[in-house]
């Protein structure tokens, strides 16, 4: 049995872009696992607590604690960050399909640098939606504190965005599924063509956390939706024998 | 037999990295293959009366055609573009080994975007060199026209660069090839472990450059092989039985 450490909200589904990508992961794995749902304000102590490796420096230089973490009760390891999650799954877990198909390696990490460098645009339209409408106050007052001001945001309460500053940020995201879109031919089901690995999960993260977010009665997810020739839609169709949350 | 167009140059070894792509990729798929060499100012001309495709638009939003073109006198064929030159390859030649293996075509495309994305700290250390000591005269004028208005250089005559900013892009050049080696293993010889793809021809493509425009012999070059416990040397020297010049 493993533990996932996810980030709490008030709405009834896991919304965080980067614990999805553990949670496909374990689920394609087919290995039984059980959610710990926590607050912003108790990762921190709850990880130094469980001796997990940060993954990264804050701006003061000390060590930063982020989620995803899990914790594998059979073999006692403790393992943080998704990419290396799934490393360590299919390592530990061969039997089952590779999450990284053996050569792919190098490629998927620069799939996933490539991706992850492009994903500003979506924060101003993600973040100011996640503190208004997802978490709990706890959470709140954490993110407002930690994350609006590196957005430019100063007070969530009198901020606006105009709609044409909107459609903007909205092109960039667009922007960025089209370049995934454009090096996939029309019939690749995924990324690998027919095959499924972890590139898969990371796009179908941000596609998760934007529809739980957005919701899937508004524009937003529908414009989502309509992009690509339908390719996320159906995308997130296939990805849901592998969204169950435990 | 196919003709592949090159950039010609003083120095009597192929020196352009987007054409050392398609070059590596010829000898790889062993095509016959009989270079043309070129100036810079003889190149739009050419393609133009060639009709190859353009592969981008000038500031002035016209047409701009570049180098590798290839034109395939068997299928008559002529196609712009080192990664489209690849797949041009694949198709048309399916019983060599394949330079983009089944499945990787969205990864592949991934880890020249990543790469190609990080490269600019090179130009400022390789374009004043290939002017100074790589090209012919019309190719000189041409660049210092075209390209060191874009570094910032007005004239390469009195521009210097301080031994500090030197090694500061030297380290950003470090930093790029380190992000490649940070997801090989080890013991991997190629980006995709065991398998060589057109991954390795878009990185041996800029050792090939750098050797070329500072020579063996100087501490420019020394920097580079013994990076990162000596990876790229070793791939240059696994690289050179795809590097004969036809």
């Amino acid at each position: 049995m493993i533990t996932l450490y996810d980030f709490d909200g008030k709405v009834k589904h896991p919304w965080n872009v980067s614990v999805w990508k553990a949670r496909y992961s374990l689920n394609f794995k087919n290995v039984p696992y059980k959610t710990i749902w926590l607050e912003y304000p108790d990762i921190e102590p709850k990880m130094k607590k469980l001796g997990a490796r940060p993954t990264g420096l804050k701006p003061d230089g000390s060590p930063m604690y982020t989620l995803p973490v899990i914790h594998d009760h059979t073999t006692g390891a403790i393992v943080s960050d998704s990419a290396l999650i799934a490393e360590y799954l299919d390592k530990t877990y061969p039997t089952t399909t590779q999450l990284i198909p053996t050569g792919t390696h190098a490629l998927q990490a620069a799939f996933r640098e490539m991706f992850g460098s492009k994903m500003a645009p979506l924060a101003l339209l993600v973040v100011p939606q996640v503190i208004n409408k997802v978490v709990n106050g706890p959470s709140v007052e954490y993110m407002t504190r930690n994350y609006l001001p590196k957005l430019g945001i100063s007070n969530l309460e009198t901020w606006t965005m105009s709609e044409e500053e909107r459609n903007e940020h909205w092109e960039k995201v667009k922007a960025l599924l089209g370049s995934v879109h454009g090096t996939m031919k029309a019939e690749d089901k995924w990324i690998m063509g027919g095959e499924i690995s972890f590139a898969d999960f990371v796009v179908g993260s941000i596609l998760e956390m934007m529809k739980t977010t957005f919701g899937t009665a508004g524009e937003d997810w529908r414009r989502v939706v309509n992009w690509h020739d339908g390719r996320w839609d159906r995308m997130m169709s296939e990805l849901e024998k592998y969204s169950a949350v435990y």
